[in-house]
């Protein structure tokens, strides 16, 4: 580990990146650094569903730590799931492996509304204070805390199961809008409770995944999603954390993402890093190699990184990271060589765009 | 049926509306008209996988009829599939019902380039024509060929199933380009052979689906991909007939995809109308109704028709279309009421935008 990372947080490169002032090195960090590309992970995980790991906190805090000490990142991101809050209130959510999150009965009319209460983080989920404590007790780097945006969240719970078109959600969203932002307001504030739980616990940063938003166009979006996941970032906005928010194929998304509150914007690999900045001026932007670009060798490896780089031209306010999450067939050692050619060369690739690739 | 539709093929609604003349009324077809969602369908199509279904001239004739009698559509779209080239020259494809494509053994290195043969349509695809024949004999408004894009295709083949991350395919045409530039180039012959089959048997215009392009980045495409594309449009040019490109998440590409050759560019919901005009200039659009919103209440789906409509404003080079298939869910009904609203208000959503809704 360098120097650099051992300075206090709110002085470490990936906060400062976040707050979009200079940095010593350009920070990188990945989802879904930890779990199943890495050896030691598949070593300790044992048997049972990512619910059950979650729920044990010297399991999750090792998961967690895992990779900050294999890859050297710039930040740790808590081993949950986007779907622990709504597990743990009991609707009846599973994670079946090779699948995704799966629901007994789906969330379908007025009458579901009654089996999301609130969360209450003591009581509910007790084992993520207790990870989140014992992680902050043991890093040197930030600990991103996350949850779950509205949206996503409620897609999972109104098809049932991963899905590729959205049918139902979208018949419930615009068929039934009463109901829908009813339904996004309880999710919102599930979000803020465990968010603000996390943070309170020690997370220095957070990240809302609406991962599917990118689903949508940008008025549906606009009218029916964005305003809840608004309402999550104003829930946390007093605790001071950066807030990064990330969804897959968000191109025409960018611009209306960065002004629901927003510090930083996750990009994926569709839109370059440099059109991407022109969408979100004055936002710190997090991305965007894809992440399977990993898996080709690694003179290509590197040099879609460098693209990265070059494409930021060494702006302050850009967290290096893939565009979604780790593959479960990658190489751990491409991840760690991507690491250390953004530490030595991140910020190389200002000016001279041409000549450093 | 209309008056309009029974003029000659060049003079229809929908040739004009793809060569960007004005119309008399904005056409409209739907992708994946034919299947699934029409209980006519349901009750013909028999066991078997899609692929015995499109051998079977008689039974793909009417396939493809059914919703051009049901819905009075502007065009007719062969009842076939993106994979019936590369399954006619026997690579070993078969489509599985409710997963998609799978191939027996993925194609994985050079040695599986000799499992390309060239496509002899008379040959290997003869019920094609048959089947082209016989609708053209039947038809009263134009057919459309397609074919699967080099790309697309490709992914298949290497995946061996439908992926939602195209690791494989990515690994390989970044870390083997010159495998991955043969085997493109074989795709793309066997793609304008197959088309200039159709067109040569009839069909009046032609769509390239490269489903699945929206999951590259811009650079990627444009080196990997799109003069590959650029090969079946320039394959195709001298017959004169429309040709359209069509993918979904295309947002950052459609530029590309427009110089690829395409005289009409497909555009999913992600991506407003009037955006998409901006980044094709000079081409026809097509779309771009997203299909999940079909499944709301009606006064829902006619709103977001009409909103299709207005950003279009009237102007020539216009085809309704949904943003991907048809649902296997839908109620027919419901796309019968879109056809006859946007036949019924297409035009008249010019100009005074705000007024008309």
């Amino acid at each position: 580990m360098t120097d650099v990372r051992q300075t206090p947080h709110a002085d470490s490169a990936f906060i400062r990146a976040c707050r979009g002032q200079d940095v010593p090195h350009v920070p990188v960090w990945f989802m879904r650094q930890a779990g199943r590309s890495l050896p030691e992970y598949r070593e300790i995980r044992g048997t049972g569903t990512i619910l059950n790991a979650i729920a044990q906190p010297a399991l999750a805090t090792e998961i967690t730590l895992q990779p900050v000490r294999r890859y050297g990142v710039d930040a740790a991101i808590l081993y949950s799931d986007i779907m622990t809050p709504v597990h743990a209130i009991g609707f009846g959510v599973d994670i079946e492996p090779g699948v995704g999150p799966v629901v007994e009965r789906p969330f379908g009319s007025r009458a579901d509304l009654d089996r999301l209460r609130p969360l209450e983080p003591d009581v509910d989920t007790p084992y993520v204070i207790e990870t989140v404590r014992n992680l902050v007790a043991e890093l040197t780097v930030p600990l991103i805390g996350f949850a779950g945006a509205p949206f996503t969240v409620a897609s999972y719970l109104i098809e049932g199961r991963p899905s590729r078109t959205y049918g139902r959600t979208k018949a419930m969203m615009l068929g039934e809008p009463a109901l829908w932002h009813e339904l996004l307001d309880r999710l919102a504030d599930m979000a803020i409770a465990s968010l603000l739980d996390q943070v309170a616990n020690g997370a220095r940063a957070i990240q809302l995944f609406d991962s599917w938003a990118g689903a949508l166009s940008p008025d549906v979006y606009e009218d029916l999603v964005m305003p809840h996941s608004a309402k999550v970032f104003a829930g946390v906005a007093h605790t001071g954390v950066p807030r990064i928010h990330f969804g897959v194929g968000t191109g025409e998304l960018l611009t209306l993402m960065g002004d629901a509150g927003a510090d930083v914007v996750g990009v994926d690999w569709r839109v370059p890093l440099d059109v991407a900045r022109t969408r979100v001026p004055g936002k710190a932007v997090q991305g965007n190699l894809d992440p399977a670009v990993c898996l080709a060798p690694w003179e290509v490896v590197a040099e879609r990184t460098r693209d990265v780089l070059r494409r930021n031209a060494g702006r302050p306010g850009h967290i290096f990271n893939l565009g979604h999450g780790v593959l479960p067939e990658l190489d751990p050692g491409v991840l760690k060589a991507v690491v250390d050619l953004v530490h030595e060369e991140g910020l190389r690739h200002g000016g001279a765009e041409e000549a450093d690739g």
